[in-house]
This record gives C-alpha cells, sequence and structure tokens, in this order.
C-alpha cells in the first residue's frame, strides 16, 4: 500500500492514524460487537462518542459555556440558508464577498431579507482580503458575514473585520482548527469538516446561545432551525454518527499534536516552504496579494497554461495528487490541511525545484 | 473479535463482508493511494463510485430512465419539508398518518399548506395499517403521503392505497430494498439509508422527473431543490461520500446474494421463523395486526413490564442487542433487516424458548 501526498482542496487527506485505527475498529468498536455504523444514535456507546467530541472539541478551541456546538447536515451550503432564516431577525444582514463561496452565501441571503454587499474583491479575481477597518455597516443589520479563508482563491482574513458591534458570523470550513481563534469575537462560526476535520456530510456549527432563539422566518424547515438541534444535542433525529466520529478522531489527534498553537506552528511552517520557494522561482508564481496568504490553500501559476497542465500531469506520476487549481483561478493550488505532513510539502518543493530547471 | 446480533432500529446491522471490504480499503482505495473520506468528489475515482452506486441501485430496484436517483443529506426529516416545498404546487396534500413519522411529516407539511390527515392508526396506537382502499382523496391534492414501514410499530403497508390518481408519496426507510417494489408506483420513494442500506447521513430519493421542476414554494432554500441536486448529479455541493460508498457496497451485495427477490425469500423467512414463534409462545407475542406486520421490525411483549425488562437484559447479557422497544410501544422490538443472518433470528427464538420456560 502506497499513500500518494494528497493536495486536495476537500474532501482532503487526514491523519493515517486516524484511518488505521478507523480501519482497525470497523467491525467492532471496542468490545461493542459492531461497527459504529450500525449503532444506535441513542445507545450509550454512541453518545459517549458524541460528547466526547464534543468535549475535546471544545478543549481545543476554547469555547465558553455561552456557546453551543452543533453537528448538522447539508455542508456550508445549507448553512447559507440556516443564517439568514436563524438570524435575520431586522431582514437586513451585511456580506462581506471575499469568493465564490461567501458570495453564494449573499446570494441565498438575498431571498430572505436584505442582503448587502458591503465589501468585494471580486474585481481582481478575489485575490486579496478587502480593507475590512471601517465598512459602511448597516445600522439595522443582523450580522456581518465573512467567509474566512477562502479555499478556491487562497487568502484569508488575518485580522476579523471591525463589525461596528454587529454579530459577526464566518464560515471556516478550509481554516477550521488549522490555528488558535478567540470564539468570543464570532456569533457563529461554522464549516464543512471535510478539509480539516473529517469526511464529508457533517457542518459543525459553534453559535453564541442567545442566537438560538424560537423566532426564526416563516417557512424555516424544523430541521433548519438551530433551536431544534441545540435543545436535542444534535440528536433531534438521526445525526451523520459515522463522520462526527472520525471528526472526534481528529480532535484528538489535534490535542495529542499539541492543540491548535502547535498546529499553527507546524502549518506556518509548511506554509513558508511552498510561499519562500514561489518568491524566489523563476517559473512558479504565487497568485495572492503577500499579506492575504493563506496557510492552508496556496494557488500558483506558471504564467503558461500548456506549462501548468504539463506540471499537474508530471506531479501525477511522481505522486502529488490533486494540485490542479480551480477553473476560475487556473493554475495550480496544493491544499496543505493540517493532516499533510510536512514532508509532503518539502518534497513538493523539491519537484518544482526540478521542474523548474528542467522548463526554464 | 466477537460479533453480536445487532437488533437495532437504525442504525442498524451491515454486511459483515462490506464493512470487512470497507476496512481493507480504508488507507487505499484500490491503488488510488487515498481513503475515500480524501477523495475529491469531483475526481474520476469517486465519480466512478457515485456512478456505479447509481447504476446498481437502477439494476436492483428497476428504475426506469424516466426517475433521477439523488443521494442527499438531512435524513428523513428533512424531507419532511422538502416534499411539501417542492411538491406543494396547489398547496394541498393528503397524509396517511401510520405512526410517528408520517405524523411529523403531516404536521412539517401543515405549515406549506392545507395537509389533511385523510386516515390514521393512531387510536391503537399505530398497531395496523387502516384500510385505504376508498379514502377522500382532495379533489386538488398535489400527493398522498405514506409511511409504507412503520419502523416504531411494526406495520407495513401490504397493498399501496388508492391514491384515485394522484401521485403516491412514500417513505421506505425502513423497508427499503428488502423486497420488490413497482417503482412507476410511486412519484417520490425515499428513505434514510441507516436502516437496511448503509450510515446514517445519507437519503435517497427516487422520484420521477415531470415531478422535479423549478416551480417551488417561495422561501425554499437551494439545498432545499430537488431541481438543483437532479441537475447536478447530486454534486451540487459535497455530497457524503463516503456513506454513499458504502451504500455502493450494500447495493452489490444484494445483487450478488440474488437481488430483491431472494432478498424478500429471506427476509419473509427470517420473519416467519419469529412470527410463528410469538404467535405460539404462550409468554410473548406480538403488538401489530396479524396481516399488517412488518417483516422488518417485529414489536413484542410479554405482558409485563418486568418480564420485558428482564428479558431484554437477559438476551443483552446472551449477544442480543437492542431489542428493548420504542418507548411509546414498550416491551420488545426485534428489527430483522437484511443484514440479519437468519442464525441471529433462529438464535433469537431459541433464547426466547429458553426465556419461556424458565418464566412462565
Amino acid at each position: 500500500m502506497a499513500r500518494v501526498y494528497n493536495f486536495s482542496a476537500g474532501p482532503a487527506v487526514l491523519p493515517e492514524e486516524v484511518l488505521r485505527e478507523a480501519a482497525e475498529e470497523m467491525l467492532d468498536y471496542r468490545g461493542s460487537g459492531m461497527s459504529v455504523m450500525e449503532m444506535s444514535h441513542r445507545s450509550k456507546t454512541y453518545q459517549g462518542i458524541l460528547d466526547e467530541a464534543e468535549a475535546d472539541l471544545r478543549a481545543l478551541v476554547g469555547i465558553p459555556e455561552d456557546y453551543s456546538v452543533l453537528f448538522l447536515q447539508g455542508g456550508a451550503s445549507q448553512q447559507f440558508a440556516m443564517i439568514p432564516m436563524n438570524l435575520m431577525k431586522n431582514r437586513v444582514a451585511d456580506y462581506i464577498v471575499t469568493g465564490q463561496w461567501a458570495k453564494k452565501a449573499w446570494q441565498e441571503a438575498s431571498k430572505y431579507g436584505k442582503a448587502n454587499k458591503i465589501a468585494s474583491s471580486e474585481d481582481r479575481t478575489f485575490s486579496y482580503i478587502p480593507d475590512c477597518s471601517d465598512l459602511p455597516v448597516s445600522a439595522d443589520a443582523d450580522y456581518v458575514y465573512i467567509c474566512e479563508n477562502n479555499t478556491i482563491y487562497g487568502t484569508k482574513f488575518k485580522t476579523l473585520p471591525n463589525t461596528k458591534g454587529k454579530t459577526l458570523v464566518a464560515d471556516v470550513s478550509s481554516c477550521f482548527l488549522s490555528e488558535p481563534v478567540d470564539i468570543t469575537k464570532y456569533g457563529v462560526m461554522y464549516g464543512g469538516v471535510q478539509k480539516n476535520i473529517g469526511p464529508a456530510g457533517v457542518v459543525i456549527v459553534i453559535i453564541r446561545k442567545d442566537l438560538i432563539t424560537e423566532d426564526v422566518l416563516p417557512a424555516t424547515p424544523t430541521m433548519l432551525r438551530y433551536k431544534i438541534h441545540a435543545d436535542a444535542g444534535s440528536l433531534y433525529n438521526t445525526p451523520p454518527a459515522y463522520g462526527i466520529y472520525i471528526c472526534g478522531k481528529v480532535f484528538k489527534w489535534i490535542r495529542k499534536m499539541g492543540g491548535l498553537s502547535a498546529m499553527k506552528e507546524h502549518n506556518e511552517k509548511k506554509a513558508a516552504i511552498l510561499y519562500d520557494y514561489l518568491d524566489e522561482s523563476r517559473l512558479f508564481r504565487g497568485t495572492v496579494r503577500r499579506q492575504d496568504r493563506s496557510l492552508m490553500n496556496v494557488p500558483f501559476v506558471t504564467g503558461s497554461e500548456e506549462l501548468d497542465a504539463a506540471f499537474v500531469k508530471a506531479a501525477k506520476e511522481a505522486g502529488f495528487e490533486n494540485l490542479k487549481g480551480h477553473r476560475s483561478v487556473g493554475g495550480m493550488r496544493a491544499s496543505i490541511y493540517n493532516a499533510m505532513p510536512l514532508e509532503g510539502v518539502e518534497k513538493l518543493v523539491d519537484f518544482m525545484k526540478e521542474f523548474e530547471a528542467q522548463n526554464l
């Protein structure tokens, strides 16, 4: 069995020891005589798995008691509707549009109220984060929305926007648990888990409890009400139980690795290797404004579509998978999430240097 | 490793060889060098898994070209809203309420239009299926809704209701792929997979294509529109990829076992062993009207709450798990889905006979 270096933007690489443990427990979870897939979600054993996952996540992030942690389905795309349906009391919200996903969230919110685009970086293919220190935040905005790390474009908010006292809602799908965060600055922080945490099909919502109310927009489906899930401890209906179990293992892995500070250090080290090379290379260059570069997603180009394609092909043959960039940016993208080992980035850069030598 | 006999109502027992294969492929899916959990849902390899799952399901059920197969998230509970939001063109629908889940579906639909309860068996704790040969179907009903197999109560529609020409919508979560069906009698057949097919977090919707339209209720979230998912081949956003992969393996297992006719035979044989014993036992008795008995879920009682509890405890110690009945019915319930081996039911009945001998 040869594992490749998987630079996929998501679903993405998971820690090998997590997969190994999951394989070992597949037919018999710790003497229960069954797989976690076969387990009643109302059983004590499964409740233990769920409780432990939540406790580990709370410990990792430092989530205070006045925040709920919800394990839900439907991905970020479903949150695009849940957020306005649950939070738009005044039917007004402000969106900062820094990429395709923020734009989709903004468009979805526009169905439910006045969703103002108060800033955007679409003018330069979302290759930077706009200055958000003094935006025209609406006086009656129910919240200000951002996508904190933009998977496709490789940008990241290095400082959170000044929301002028309004609730901040952030999609953190592609930077979840990649570095320490101060959760108290957010009203809602949410993300699909399939980039940094687990298998697709689970979305985690960390939400300040005062934002969880009965007062939702008319026609909000029961399954799209935060309160229903919060009151039931994420067990209103059968949850994506196996996915949550894997997430729980990843939380434990991150704790074992030293928690979010250690993750940040590890991620900065990896990113520096790649960005430093991109900055000195005469063939490759990064596409993002330097101060807005993501630690997780690193897009780069050669400037020639043919060379880009040749590179992606050669890299694949050498065991570096999923380096093709998103069609809206072109070129290449290396997603180097928590579980990507340092070695993977080092070897990629070695390979890029070789390719550069051969193609300059 | 000792596997128990798992009579859980869902999530429930899966074929051991499916789990074994999944464990083997966990770190390296067929030479791809990665787990299916780590695979881009836009990759050729994953597209192959999805296409094969759909093709196997189509072959198993005999799904004609004018039906779409959708792999979605949110479980049956989310379908309770999706169905009216997508199908209630006249804002009228008729519901046959044969259990808690049908009731919840009816209540959810009532938020979106006139949802008429045209029949119910609530008067006798849902222990039978009402006569549905000549119901007062509404002239302008957009559909008639049933829950075909009632997991909690152990009843099953042995003949479909006479919908008087209206579209039939059926929740088949707990009888999915347990016997042959004529899909052309249904407008929509859907089910959560966590009973007969795979891990929780996937819901399969088989829907006649003419019912998939742009014309949905106002405020329907994008993610709750069938058309969005149908147009994108279930890849509008990241699907619950690993769950679908396991479902695909179960489809192949059923095909290998001989398809739905063989499944029916297997299930009838298992159910007969249990029902025959219940009918002759002087301690245990079934709770469902004979002609309405489910092949999948078999509730039974001793008549004494103490004895029921003693039985569940003793059974658990003997390796028969999850036999406690739902709190609304009490007593016991044995769920004997496709993957429950004949041997499991035989041994359970042996154990019940022993218990009867000791406790009469």
